[in-house]
């Protein structure tokens, strides 16, 4: 930590001041302090000084939507209707699940995450103080939530839950240096009831922290939600006061026009999860249209059990790629557009304040690539490459912070070994009882 | 060579008589000579040893249709509508084109294949004699085109082509111990004149060659062809006999059931192009209707300037992914079908007899990938990871004819750095002038 250099790099920086700069960057602690085309500084006040040839430099990656710990359910349940994949392969090992299990499914996915370039995390699940512990641990930054779902919970327990998420926020909001941050997060329209969701609602005000939920993923849903309260769910959670909240929705498949105007009016961040969206059948969201709109529109992985993988070079690719297929334009969500999705949008659509772009005084949360391989041949045009060509294997250096995560694909923080094999026993174990 | 033996081995054998075998492989020769869960055997006979513990051994990608040469186009004109992209981008360049370009394009991809695990592919392209020298000197299987465009030309032109077609065919068809095969390939049924197709389907049956065209990419092109012919696609080239010859087509995009069952009876196979198809904004093809016709539907990247890259593996994924979003079924192309259409219908779907699975007496043509990684686990469905989970660079190991081409990610037969470094300098050189 401390000053440190990069010299001989090729930035990429997501700041549309000067998007590409070859040069070299000083980190002094956890903000960049100077990126310049210069390469002559004086390189004796550095602590370290690592050389950038050959590597391209970007703003880490932001993923605003997953369920870290259920990279334990991966691969055992794929190609299944909706309810089959939840009644009978999610829920019932869901349950089993043990704070040990969210540990290590956490820190599987964690380490998935660094691996490919991700430095940012949205997570929304249950024994939340083991993902928080484990963030803190790796060294990541994470907007987490304690998801709640209370349909079919009486007063009492309904009331539990809440408390125990209002104790997680004011346990683990701005801890570790800043890098966690907390979400209240009522799970969906249709698991909790309106009066519980008013009662987050209040919570999210009385704390000051934004709102995150999943909504109208599904046809089903949103007809569901029809019959069950007369309305649509953005007109739902609207009159809930939701919206009222900063608030950042997974999703967003099934909208009308009228909605995006409501979500737009109400700056509604939207979390896209094309890799989810597409294996689970849930449809293609407006994405054109919503960034049209000007709606603030991010993207997520979904848990590792409906995707499967948590690559967000995979997730930009797939939103840069299937929006073009399914409208006809090839011009629809271009490059530069999926990139911004991946990174300045991810960290402004979850608050995070200075992150997502190489700018001085920004954190300074990056990685690098080693653009010296095959299919980023040749030299043209890297934001191309980064978006069509390139994944989260090319990623050999995270930072977050200022601090060094991974090098040379080695992690810095995490024992990856130990992890898995850990992780491993935690599934044997769930798939014996 | 000679015998020699992976031991210690998980195979994900797409031999549906026996799918998972843990245990041990011997290869002879270019054959699979023996696949068996046993783990003793006499290992004083084998050349050598390969330890295969965490590992995952499965056959190599077959990639069903290519411009390999395209690669020294790679980002250049992304994002814009096709005519625009063609017209502005692609042909100005193409024209300037030399041999050298051709050969450093194309060694350019074929190392990018062998490196994300492709073993066998399909080019279509000029100076095909470049690409047949770099196939043979990298060690791959291929099956060689000399794409014929005939619109515009003048008699004697369309002759010269043709017959550089069939030299080219007299020359390499099962050259390189029998790994490099020939096809016959008129551009498509937009560039080539009806009476120069007959020449060409004359030609493809005095060679006993297969054909090899696009079809039916595009709506336009479907149009068109109405306009100037007074038939789609399907029925056009029926009726000019071309499906009377062994025939794969690419793309297929727009099809109506009438066609499919016209192709059905004609056994014409299907080179199903997903990334390509959505980034040039073509269409979604109708994949599971053409599998539940009975259709042979194999995959191709298409050139490297429509995709950006060669990664079977995410095309394997699109295949799996697009086609539940689209059709809202999540069962569709399932992991195990989206397997098979980059294997073992691959190798049919282009004649490569007893290729695309791993089963004693097929070829070994095989790939090793690094199982012992975050993204890969836990160990519940390999099926399921390769198809949701990994990617090209989880590929440690390559064998083609039983020769091994990669070893721990490195090239055996092929320097990368003078071929990163000759494409760049060609690059260099087409924008120049």
């Amino acid at each position: 930590m401390g000053k440190w250099l990069i010299k001989n790099g090729t930035f990429l920086t997501m700041d549309e001041k000067r998007p590409m700069i070859k040069g070299s960057m000083v980190i002094e602690d956890d903000r960049i302090k100077e990126l310049t085309n210069q390469n002559v500084i004086d390189e004796s006040v550095f602590s370290e000084i690592v050389d950038g040839t050959g590597k391209l430099f970007m703003p880490g990656l932001v993923n605003t939507h997953n369920h870290a710990a259920m990279s334990l359910l991966r691969g055992i349940g794929d190609d299944l209707a909706l309810q089959v994949w939840l009644q009978e392969k999610m829920w019932p090992n869901e349950a089993k699940f043990t704070a040990q299990d969210v540990k290590w499914g956490s820190l599987l996915s964690i380490t998935e995450m660094i691996k490919s370039g991700t430095t940012s995390f949205v997570d929304m699940y249950d024994h939340m103080d083991e993902v928080a512990k484990a963030v803190e641990e790796a060294g990541m930054r994470a907007r987490l939530t304690r998801g709640m779902i209370a349909l079919g919970c009486n007063d009492a327990e309904q009331n539990a839950k809440l408390q125990e998420a209002v104790q997680f926020a004011k346990d683990w909001h701005l801890q570790a240096n800043g890098r966690i941050t907390v979400m209240m997060a009522p799970h969906s329209p249709y698991t909790c009831p309106p009066s519980f969701i008013e009662k987050v609602v209040a919570a999210s005000a009385e704390l000051d922290l934004p709102v995150h939920t999943h909504m109208s993923e599904t046809a089903k849903e949103v007809e569901d939600n029809v019959k069950e309260y007369g309305l649509r769910p953005v007109m739902h959670l609207s009159k809930l006061g939701v919206f009222d909240r900063p608030c950042i929705i997974a999703h967003g498949v099934h909208l009308t026009d009228e909605e995006i105007d409501i979500l737009c009016s109400k700056d509604v961040r939207i979390s896209h999860n094309p890799g989810s969206n597409l294996k689970l059948a849930s449809g293609i969201a407006r994405v054109p249209e919503l960034l049209k709109a000007g709606i603030l529109v991010s993207l997520g992985t979904d848990g590792p059990a409906s995707n499967n993988n948590l690559d967000m070079f995979e997730e930009m690719r797939l939103a840069a790629l299937i929006h073009k297929g399914v409208s006809g334009d090839p011009t629809a969500v271009p490059a530069t557009e999926a990139l911004k999705m991946g990174t300045v949008y991810g960290a402004e659509s979850i608050w995070l304040d200075q992150v997502g772009q190489l700018k001085e005084g920004y954190k300074a949360d990056l990685i690098a690539l080693d653009i010296e391989q095959s299919h980023l041949y040749p030299k043209s045009d890297y934001a191309s490459h980064v978006i069509y060509s390139a994944s989260g294997h090319d990623v050999t250096d995270v930072w977050v912070d200022g601090k060094r995560l991974m090098k040379n694909r080695e992690l810095l923080t995490l024992d990856e070994e130990k992890i898995r094999f850990e992780a491993q026993s935690c599934y044997d174990r769930l798939m014996a009882t």
